[in-house]
């Protein structure tokens, strides 16, 4: 791996790190402040993670393109955006990122580093949900960053604010959170029985959404194919 | 319909869709979590439907201009922003889009694909509310367009978020999401009985504003009268 | 009055209008929906409100500079920004525009157009707050409107949104919003003995921010001093 | 000291002194109001912290760059952005203002001008807590400085509001308002003795995050060392 894929990776894993950190943190505070209104411990955690997102999309977007999710590296890989060889850098990055976010979150709250969630997430509705949740996800990502990338951030964030409220699973839309989460048995945790179903669905909803975009905006194709977000660094 | 007729319908089925979802989904959820805290599940619905909002435009405004309501797009025929042909398809593909939107709301909650509204939403207090929710967003809808396109957006997304809660009604301010919300007996639902007169409202008040900005703002004669939202194709 | 001149009163009007109308509505639902939680209660009337201010400057900045405040107006005029007849002018049509967005919101709401508050805001703590409240204000209108304009619709909506909270009158920092609020017995009201103690201290906070920042950040002598925004007009 | 650095003295001092006010005064008004929800009353603080800093950061940032903050000062001074001198001056202003922040805070709330918090926050998790927090608060700085800067603000500002709840410290992240805030015994207060573990571990973490973005961004070398924000003065 050489110096611009080592930095690549080690933004993907800091903004994976960062963001469930985020949604797992502020999961264990929101519960721990809210005394059972499951309607106020959902709002904090909805703000927060919307917050961080648009924040860490800006950090380390210009280095990595701040996808943080390996559903939308594949998305990014079916465009020809990168590579397939960069893809599983990329996915290896997020998948361990967002594990050592989990753990960061564990410790900063004086709990066990990881503990296996039991938090059941199963059935039609829940990945029917995870299905819709990634596919407006993928939507806004290819229709904004065609238009105005620099638009990216604000959009990506404000969509998973919504999109907490709007699916019954509260979006997690992204198989890195997804695994991460089953390793945390707090407010935001999944149990790993019920991971796969919402990671199949998440690519699903990924590729069906960059499918659609083909056709609903083929204009990247002429002129910026190559970046999800404006990039700092041709190194 | 030529495809750049066909990607404009889609991007206005697929906006408003995505915007009831928003709407109905996040009235169920916060109704749900919030234990009968009705100012509690109120601003859970605000917040994801200003963020669901202001998301949208920003994906699907370089496609269609973003409308995703047949009160603005009845507003754009107006100023000869849009044909009246093509103001009928798009009102077409406002109220399929919202009607979808609910049906998925209701799928990803496992509740019935459809249920007739019962809530009551009737009185002058209730449309007069219409008339100035709608007065208003279209006052900000032509107000930002005139002089910097790329603040409608976060503007209308802002404005939602405040018209919720400064009007009677919630500020519908939408006739294809008030005919959606009528087939959703939840949180966020009209009484079938009470749309004609929201809708009636909300029609008058986007005529008021546009006649209004005629004089008000003459300037998108000159230069920018066909556009609400930069576009990406010329296609 | 000339066409010219006409549009920024009407600006002003509408702009404060909306503004009040904001303000007052949102306290009313706030009130009605929180069954006696104060917090609550005011954190909807705070987001409603910003929400709102953000919406109105982006919405009619580009005609009247976006003041619909006559400390704001008050400044302004203090740097040559507007004339002194001018500024009469736009005092007028905020104090006349907030008076009708009272009225507007009550009959929103169902409430008789018109009632006198009686709710108490006296005490030196409460001047000292507005005091505070509306030099902030102008700092921020000063320091942002003389480095880059178009980034003033968002901090003074932020800026409000903290405001609220850190100051223990809730920040009204606006003379006509205050005389507005006077004619609402509601969650937002203001008991009418109260409003000259609050007016002295917002002209007062006005003048010292905006004496302050001709020492502190001067370049606006040289290149931008007759705008607050940008406009769009120059009719 | 010449008028310049009088000027950028003047704005640390006094964006520092607005944003401990807007900590200390929102706890207050918070934890009056909220009734002893504490979920709700963080809630509160952390949405007035987040929108006062973002403003604080356009109005004053021009001036100074916008630091408010000891830890960043020490970090641009380790990257050559400020002299040790100039560091020096400004985290003289950052303790002086955040101090008389609180005491103004206290006024507005008609309570004792200083008190002696009683608020424990100590203990490897909450120390460890403070390092992750400012690690990340300069990640976000310098990525964002160093590819868009115009974006510090809103960046700054989305991210704390993520870290008031994924950390188990709320996040303070800054040893002058840790200080200023030692000064309060109300809900933003900590007790002084915990103050030095604070200081120590938010220096560490903005020096680690500093040294990393050496090698993973180091475009700013070339061409954008010395600013954190674009500033208007050159005098």
């Amino acid at each position: 791996m050489n110096d611009s894929s080592a930095r690549k990776f080690a933004a993907e894993f800091l903004g994976t790190l960062f963001l469930v950190a985020a949604v797992v943190g502020s999961g264990i505070m929101a519960e721990r402040l809210s005394g059972g209104n499951s309607a106020l411990a959902l709002l904090a955690n909805t703000i927060a993670t919307g917050a961080a997102l648009a924040a860490l999309i800006l950090t380390f977007g210009p280095i990595s393109g701040g996808h943080f999710n390996p559903a939308v590296t594949f998305a990014d890989a079916l465009e020809d955006g990168v590579s397939w060889a960069r893809a599983a850098q990329y996915m290896s990055a997020q998948i361990l990122g967002g594990t050592a976010g989990a753990c960061i979150a564990h410790l900063m709250f004086g709990l066990p580093i990881v503990s296996i969630s039991h938090h059941v997430r199963s059935g039609p509705a829940q990945v029917f949900s995870e299905f819709v949740a990634t596919f407006g996800l993928l939507c806004v990502i290819w229709g904004c960053s065609r238009a105005c990338a620099s638009t990216v951030p604000f959009a990506v964030g404000s969509y998973i604010v919504a999109a907490y409220w709007f699916t019954a699973s509260t979006s997690f839309a992204n198989p890195a959170v997804a695994i991460a989460r089953s390793m945390s048995n707090t407010f935001s945790g999944i149990r790993p029985a019920d991971v796969p179903y919402f990671v199949f669905a998440q690519f699903g909803g990924a590729a069906a959404a960059t499918i659609l975009f083909r056709w609903l905006a083929p204009g990247i194709e002429a002129n910026a194919k190559e970046v999800v977000l404006p990039r700092v660094h041709s190194a």
